[in-house]
Order: C-alpha cells, then sequence, then structure tokens
C-alpha cells in the first residue's frame, strides 16, 4: 500500500462511520433563478429538474433585489473584482467603510467592523475577548452556534455553560464567579434549529447586576426583527443594553459577510488584535456595497418582513389543519420533527424526487442526534399555492410513512 | 463610572500600548479603478488624492480583467447576489461545483474544496486534521501564517515548531517522534513577507522517509508560478507529492476565498467534519464563477507572469543602483527593511502625502518586532515610469532621512 492509500484509508475509515449512521451529507446542487425565487434548477446524476427551495437563509429574497444586484454590478464595475488586500495592507474601499457606518447606525452603536463571515465575526471576537482580558469567564449558552463555542474554546478562556436560555442557572453561575473576574454572557436572539427566542431583557439585568459584558448573536434576527431591521434587541428596546451585537449579511440581507457593532473602543480592540480579522483578503468591495443597499432598503421597507410572517402564519395554519407536527415558536423558522437521521433523509429524498420541493434534511452535527428535523423557511416569494403544495405533500407522506400525527 | 465606559476603558488601555511602541494600524481609505489599476483614490480627513498602489496583493491585477468581471456580473444577474445558505443547507450552487472542478485540476488532485477565505481554509482543514487523526503529531514551520498557526493551536493536536526553511532541523524533528504515529508536516511556498520559497522537494523527501503527511500553502504563488499558475510545486513537478495544497482565491486571482486540493477521501473528509467548512454562509455564486474564470485565464496566459516579472527585475535593479537595500529572494516580494515601527509609518506617511506613493508599513504583528519594512509587489500594471518614480522618491527619502545604502 503507498502511501497515499494508507493516509486515505485513515480518512475514509470515518467517513464510513458517518455513513452507517445516516449522517453522511450529500449536497444538493442548486441554480438558483434571481427575479424567479424560490425557484431553481437542481443538477443531478440523472440530469435536471425544477425546484422549489424551502429550506434557504436568503430570509426575504433580498439576493434577487434589483437595487441590491444593480449596486453589486455598479461596483464591480467601477472598483473590480476583489479588494486586493487585507484590511490594513491596501483592501480597505470606500465601501467597506460605508458599510460599517451603516451598520453602526443600524444598531444605534459607536463603530462595527467587517468580517468575511457570521462565522468569523464570532470566532475572531469571542477568541479576541475571551484571551486578551485577563481572568475573563465566557458564559455561554448551552446552544451557542459552532461559531461561538469554537470561538471561546479558541481563546482558552474559563468558559461555563449555561442551560440553554434558563436565567436562574445563568444566574446561579454568575453568582459563583470572584466578582473582580471580567464577565462575559455570549447568547443568540432566534435560535436558528428551533426558532426560539432568549429572554434578552432578563439576560441584560443579570448582566447589570453582576457587572458582565453581553455578546448577542443576532445572525438570524438581523433584517427581520424591529422598525428597522435591527434585530430582536431593537425591537424590544434593547440595544443600547447589549455590549456586542453579532450579524451577518449572508442571510436575511441576502449577500454574505458578517459584523459586530459596539462602543468604539471594543471595535477598535478586535480591528486590532484579532487574527481572523487581520490576517484575510477583505470582502470584495461589491459585496460590501450590495449589503449596503440591502440593509438600507430593509430599514425604511417593513413590506418584505410583514409578507414572510403572512407565509409563516399560513404555513403554520395548514401544517395544523393537517396534524403535521412541528415545533411552535416565536420567530419565523417552521421545524418538522422527525427525530431519526435516515427517516429524515428519506422524507427530504422523496419530497425531492417525486414534487420537486427542496429540503434538506437537518442532522447532526447541526442538531444533537436523535432531534432530526426538516426546517422550513418560508419567505415573502412562497406563495399560497406553494404553501399549499408543500402541505399536501407533507401530508400525504404522513400517511405513506404512518408518521405519527400531532394531536387535534 | 457606568458599565459601558468601565468596560471601555479596559479595551483602551491595551490600544494605547500599541500606540505607544508605534503598532497602532490606520487603515489607508482606498477606491481602486477599475480599469486603472494600480491607481487609485484615496480619502482622507483633509479630501482625497490620486494615488498608485504599490502594496496590493491583486499581483496580477486580475481583479480588473473584464472577463472576471463579466462573469460575476452574469451570475449576479442569473443567480442573485448571495448563496442563500451553507453549503449543505442551500447553498451550494453550480458555480461552486465548477470552481471545485477547475481547482482540482489546476492540481492535479482528485478533489478541491472551497472555503470563504484563504484564511479559513487554512484553519478549518489544520485543527480538522489534528484533532481527528488520533495521536496526530503536526509540524509547523517556525513562520508560517497566522491562519495556520491558530489552526494548529485549535486541533489540540501535538505541535513541533521547526527552524524556517531548516531541512536539519526538520529531520531532526521527525526521527524523535514514535514511527506509528500519523505526521503532518504543514509549510508554505512563498513566504509572504520575506519572499523566500521552501525547499519544497527535500520536505517531500524527508516526508516519505518519515512517513509523513505534507500540507503546503501556495497562498502567494497560486497563478503566479508554474506553467498553469498551480504554484511553485507545479513549477518543480511536485504537486502529486503534497497530500493537501491549499491556496486563497483573493490574492494573484483576485477575486476573494480559499481552498484546498488533495484526494477524495481528504476533501471529503474536511467536508464532513469541519466546523469552518460546514457551518457558514457558501460564497456568492458570482464570486465563485469570476475565480473560475480567473483561473481559467491564468491556466492559458502566461502574458501576466511574464510582465510581472519584468516590473519586479526593474524594481529591484533600479534600487540596486540607488543604494536601497532590499532583502534578496527568488519570488515576486520585494521588501525594503527599516526595522522600527515609527521609521516605516513616517517613510510611509511621506511616499503617501508627497509622493501619491501608497505603500502600507508592515509592522508588528504581521513580521516580529525589529522587522519593520515596506513591503513592493509590483505588478504587470505598474509601469518604467511608475517604477522610476518609486525608485527616485525612495531615494530622496534615504537622503532626506539619512538611512543606510547597501554596500555597493
Ligand atoms: C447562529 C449563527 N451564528 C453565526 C452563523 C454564521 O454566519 P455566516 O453564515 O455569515 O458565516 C450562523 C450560520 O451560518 C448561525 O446560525
Ligand atoms: C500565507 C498565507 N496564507 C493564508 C492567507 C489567508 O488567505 P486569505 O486572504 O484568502 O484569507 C494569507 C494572507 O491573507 C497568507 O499570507
Amino acid at each position: 500500500m503507498d502511501q497515499k492509500t494508507r493516509f486515505d484509508a485513515a480518512f475514509s475509515a470515518q467517513l464510513d462511520a458517518l455513513r452507517a449512521e445516516g449522517n453522511y451529507r450529500w449536497f444538493a446542487n442548486l441554480e438558483r433563478h434571481a427575479g424567479d425565487f424560490p425557484r431553481a434548477t437542481r443538477r443531478h446524476a440523472g440530469g435536471q429538474g425544477d425546484v422549489t427551495v424551502w429550506c434557504s437563509n436568503d430570509y426575504l429574497g433580498m439576493g434577487q433585489h434589483p437595487a441590491v444586484a444593480e449596486a453589486m454590478k455598479a461596483a464591480i464595475d467601477s472598483c473590480g473584482a476583489g479588494a486586493g488586500g487585507t484590511r490594513n495592507i491596501s483592501g480597505t474601499n470606500v465601501h467597506h467603510v460605508e458599510l460599517e457606518r451603516e451598520l453602526a447606525d443600524l444598531h444605534g452603536k459607536e463603530a462595527a467592523l467587517l468580517f468575511t463571515s457570521g462565522y468569523v465575526s464570532n470566532w475572531a471576537t469571542l477568541s479576541t475577548l475571551g484571551a486578551r482580558l485577563p481572568g475573563c469567564v465566557i458564559l455561554s449558552d448551552a446552544l451557542n452556534h459552532a461559531s461561538m463555542i469554537e470561538g471561546v474554546r479558541h481563546s482558552r478562556a474559563e468558559k461555563r455553560i449555561w442551560k440553554h436560555n434558563d436565567l436562574a442557572d445563568l444566574e446561579r453561575q454568575l453568582a459563583s464567579i470572584e466578582p473582580g473576574r471580567p464577565k462575559l454572557i455570549a447568547f443568540e436572539s432566534v435560535y436558528s434549529m428551533d426558532g426560539d427566542i432568549a429572554p434578552i431583557r432578563e439576560i441584560c439585568d443579570l448582566a447589570d447586576r453582576y457587572g458582565a459584558m453581553t455578546y448577542l448573536d443576532e445572525v438570524h434576527a438581523v433584517g427581520l426583527y424591529g422598525p428597522r431591521g435591527g434585530g430582536v434587541a431593537e425591537r424590544e428596546g434593547l440595544m443600547d443594553r447589549i455590549t456586542v451585537i453579532e450579524g451577518t449579511l449572508g442571510k436575511a440581507f441576502g449577500v454574505v459577510g458578517g459584523y459586530i457593532a459596539a462602543s468604539a473602543a471594543v471595535c477598535d480592540f478586535v480591528r486590532s488584535f484579532a487574527s481572523g480579522f487581520i490576517f484575510t483578503t477583505s470582502l470584495p468591495p461589491a459585496v460590501a456595497a450590495g449589503a449596503c443597499v440591502s440593509i438600507r432598503h430593509l430599514k425604511e421597507s417593513d413590506a418584505e418582513r410583514l409578507a414572510q410572517r403572512r407565509a409563516v402564519a399560513l404555513l403554520r395554519a395548514r401544517l395544523d389543519r393537517l396534524g403535521i407536527p412541528h415545533l411552535p415558536n416565536p420567530s419565523h423558522i417552521v421545524p418538522v420533527m422527525v427525530k431519526d437521521p435516515v427517516k429524515c433523509k428519506l422524507l427530504s429524498d422523496i419530497l425531492l424526487d417525486e414534487h420537486g420541493i427542496y429540503v434538506q434534511p437537518i442532522n447532526y452535527p447541526t442538531v444533537p442526534k436523535g432531534t432530526e428535523r426538516l426546517r422550513f423557511t418560508p419567505s415573502p416569494l412562497h406563495s399560497e399555492a406553494d404553501i399549499d403544495r408543500l402541505a399536501s405533500a407533507l401530508h400525504g407522506l404522513w400517511s405513506q410513512c404512518a408518521l405519527a400525527r400531532a394531536a387535534a
């Protein structure tokens, strides 16, 4: 056996284990059609076909908004394709500066800082704060996103995991930490897989009581909640009580990239010390320009948010009528629980192959084993007919596969 | 003092320390003009002015190539602004699939895997390999890039740092590791700050002798070296001896993004287990489309590489004639050593304000303290007149500031 074969055998063994438990992932190859979302062309070994996408995180369809596309194309024409450098070495463009100003304004903060993704913004910010504040303790919600977990881990700061959205557990842990130590409570507003929302006000109250900083991931909320799309903290009037608000430009804003908004001192600190911010090519000016237009649009316009809410309510009503069980929650996410990775993949395959409905099975490691689900994200672009088609397809499947109905 | 003021004070103290040592960074706000690189407009407090950019890593000017811009704009028109999801959940587009095929072909590998940046590709791949290969030891060159260092650190695998480009030290360390343990040698081809090149063949020989895998960062070489722009390993006929080749789409290819090229098993392994690959919105289809065209162009065309080499040789000849000391090296990078952060910033300021020449001072943490420098990257777009202007500006500065000349 040559070296390559020997190395590859080690990798293949672990992949085989994934396959055996039903958690191996196949990516659907999709071509979304601007102007025709949620429709896409799916390519596969046997050819191609039209599908309706039901699991995109381009929640409001801003990815096909003509003003966003125009801004991007204009920036490509004027500034070129890429930024040409890291932020410090020739890679700061007027569009980055403008976008950071726009984001600071969105969240009512002194400053904002751009990253190449929401993942990197969480990882880089938490790892820098945790590593550079001597004695810092990070109190992390048990269901925080992988990017926050990795950031906390990378910081090597002391970590306390508190039970998901559990104020009593958070307080117990805060109370047990020596009063003089810097403390940072890290949590999300909308948890993307269950769609539940954190008690932000009460967490801020605890933070005040124990002198802790707060770090809020609003990745699944920016653009979607609050009168200007500032997120759940904007809706509740709490933005000024959060030390660091983190968000993405890749979901409701429809483009790509991530950011934090915070005091000038915090942003300057992360800008100056975070490896994941410093040592990487900055986002293309065109991406920044497109995101800027998207944010501005959603600051002014409520139409997309209202239409999305209507679609969400309609899908839930249809599922309820047919007894298809879904997790109740106060957000825009509709999780239909299957609780088995193989069955989850099977349902998704049938929806795709027989109904042209694309919803990716959500399996481990995205959700804990045993909580596998189909996660639907109705958008302003899903019509009543789309929703009816989805509900009736699920209805048929539930009978066909003898799946449990929700109690009436 | 309220909470916010108190928190901010902690951050400001560390920023003050940076300022005191001359390492605080100001970003130049630039607007590059497509069609007119290396020219850009710089905005500053006092207004704006035209500059010639001398420190971009868009090494070949592909960021303004019309075919790249056209491909990006066409993809925005057809597929929209963003990908709309992670690779697994609705975010794999036909352009991602095509680009991965193109990259695998570029490096003569079975497969390739895209990441949001070169930083993330290094960090995610090394942290996954190191964490998931039981007993793995990573042998890391002492001057490896921050993204590799952070990846190795994050993996928590045993780490051995070998002296930069020192085969004897590498061999000594390889020999000291128990033979049965998985070993991975991580290094770069072109080191971007000194411009020196690793002895890749000899490192591969050692890897064979000791049964180690090899991980090669070609970020500053892809597009630039080798008959098809496959990097230094392509030029030397060594691509098949490297286990993982890592590269960026944000430097010579002119766009943004990162990747690895390797065996199908390695790519599938990283795809399946790397948090930094899985849990993040994928690159916009337009970015993938633009990068694909750029790579294809540089596979066919040598003109950009030849013109760059001419510009590099010309600048070096001018500097030599004037006795401006620069680090000799076999690559396209021309570092002029200043060895003091305050002086380095001062020179850069004068070049900018009095000569319209933009070269960012390279200070800590990008290079070790005491090795501060001006790092010039001549491109095919810098004319002989540009080079003359730069050389004569440096000549004047060297006299004005009584800086040491190189020995004749
Ligand atoms: C809660 C949360 N935070 C951060 C991220 C990362 O954001 P991005 O996709 O911009 O990398 C995601 C998902 O991708 C997420 O679900
Ligand atoms: C050696 C090296 N590797 C990786 C990177 C990161 O690549 P990217 O800019 O695509 O994140 C850089 C610079 O940015 C680098 O110099």
